[in-house]
């Protein structure tokens, strides 16, 4: 990271001037442990796709089958996530973690279902703690299968109606922030739909003794207790990714709260951790924040799938590519700047630029 | 635009859930006039390369002949704009419109030198009328070279020492604010160099009559006095690929000082504009407000060259290719949500779900 840092002083541009992408840059020869890091590219999004139980608490107008419906047209490629994988030339995996309905096989579908769906968090655990380990277990996997193809830089993605609820229940969980202050609109909801909603947020966290926030508790126990198989799905994509020591680029609030657990499972997944973008979700926010990462792309979207990090991923990729491939200023016969002073010897006086 | 509007809303996403991006997409629809407009593929940046006589005034540590360096470096690819451009699959062209040394001729270098660098401002106009309007002329020229070319999205670039203090200048011209609310740091200077920086635009502000703004005067008549040659020819640029009806992504606060003369030179120049990114200069944000365009990237980059503009060149892309590839309801057979309510007939109540 000394290294990386230091060679961005040294390229063909005023130190500092790219910003928050410098310091993107010096994480990912960090966790590398090589300056530079490797060009994170191919990239690979998994799209990790589960049914809620807590679905019929009513905290979506979408119903449920349209998970299983978007995971065909992910197959497809009809969905935004396919196209902005395209547009940056990343590739598509969908895996099915726990979508309600049985799926056919498809090519760019892998078949990890833990169980149909999870239970009502509301109502008890909504996994039980073998099917949290095994879900977590399934996104290392993944992650490796994923890399083993080839990939550098991998990127979350997700599809699960009613996955927002999830999301605010952990991120609550592990923020120990209250539930109207991490439960937004999702896909876009009334407002008594949202009331309810936190409601149903403060009731699975009463329930499992968690309104306090997550304390010491077992994370992998949190995700059994109010998680969803994508959330374990993608916080073992983080762990496996950081084993990997491969770059992830996290999406929106689903991803955060899963990285939440990820990191309390182990704080070194996050050193390889992008945020990819900010999600008009409160929740996320939240997430982001308690994590330490900063967004690079901030545009009201609140769509998930992966489509935020895939937009992020060309400014990664930039980011890392800048130290490989600009020039410093003695390669280049580029004059530095004068240390602390301007080219005048004296700065002119008022009345001598004046009229 | 209301074709684009209407498909944004009937594709398999939540209505809205691009955030900034659909109206990026419903905007490059009406400037095309037609929907889907065209993929803004393949991208040009054109670096509009010039010097600056009130770089005599002291406003930055960097001596004149880094302008002239730094399009070798352009040229020979070894820049931050090169590399950008290479992730982003753009082409990057050099416009030699006013450097104050002789450049030799080079593959990817135009030369178009009105006058090796403008006069300083502070003494008199930074450029005759003539040589203003010629500046605007080349880069009209250069928008139809690059789209002649094959270029369906062209953006903006720009190299010269001492190029925020014009732009400064411009900026405030145009919006009325006085300048120590437009004037930045530029590549990074102390305070005794910014304070002088700010003494340099008030002076010429006065001196040219704009310190109260530049009211009903003629544009080019506001660039001559105060502007660069880079300046006046991405104006040029802006007005020319509006012409053309080609998109033009933003760079940082040389394009939007640019963008602001274009805009006075006639509004419908800013109806193919997108603001690439939001830079760290206030200025800049003054401007783009003025403009009404909010930035797609706001990651405190400070570099120019076209950077941050190109780093947003996938997310502009990626907001039309949306229009162009992802299925709608009706086509993929996904369910839309119910209408204003929610899957359960009636919402539960809070007795039923907490124990």
């Amino acid at each position: 990271m000394d290294e990386a840092r230091d060679l961005q002083g040294r390229l063909t541009k005023p130190p500092g001037s790219l910003g928050v992408l410098e310091e993107v840059s010096v994480r990912l020869a960090g966790l590398a442990g090589q300056c530079p890091p490797p060009l994170p590219e191919p990239a690979a999004v998994a799209v990790f796709a589960a049914d809620h139980g807590v679905h019929a608490q009513g905290v979506t107008p979408w119903p449920q089958e349209v998970t299983a419906q978007m995971v065909a047209n992910f197959v497809a490629g009809g969905a935004v996530v396919n196209a902005f994988a395209k547009q940056v030339g990343a590739r598509v995996t969908v895996v099915d973690i726990g979508v309600a309905a049985p799926l056919e096989p498809a090519p760019g579908l892998l078949s990890r279902k833990i169980a149909p769906g999870t239970a009502d968090m509301t109502a008890g655990p909504a996994m039980t703690a073998d099917e949290a380990r095994r879900a977590v277990a399934t996104g290392i996997e993944v992650a490796r299968e994923l890399a083993g193809q080839g990939a550098r830089c991998l990127i979350t993605g997700d599809m699960g109606i009613a996955n927002t609820t999830a999301s605010a229940a952990l991120i609550a969980a592990f923020t120990g922030l209250p539930p109207e202050r991490v439960t937004g609109r999702g896909t876009g909801i009334d407002d008594a739909t949202h009331a309810r909603k936190v409601e149903v947020v403060r009731t699975a966290l009463v329930r499992h003794g968690l309104s306090e926030g997550a304390g010491t508790r077992d994370p992998l126990d949190v995700l059994a207790a109010v998680g969803g198989f994508e959330h374990a799905g993608i916080a073992g994509f983080v762990l496996g990714a950081a084993a990997l020591r491969v770059p992830v680029v996290l999406d929106g609030v689903i991803a955060g709260s899963a990285a939440l657990a990820a990191a309390a499972l182990s704080p070194d997944a996050l050193a390889g951790c992008v945020a990819g973008h900010r999600s008009a979700e409160p929740g996320h926010s939240a997430a982001v924040d308690h994590l330490g990462l900063r967004p690079l792309v901030d545009l009201e979207l609140r769509l998930g799938e992966g489509t935020g990090a895939l937009l992020a991923l060309p400014l990664v990729q930039g980011s890392v590519r800048v130290l490989h491939e600009v020039a410093t200023f003695d390669s280049a016969g580029v004059t530095e700047k004068s240390a602390g002073a301007t080219e005048k010897e004296a700065a002119p006086r008022n009345d001598m630029i004046s009229e």
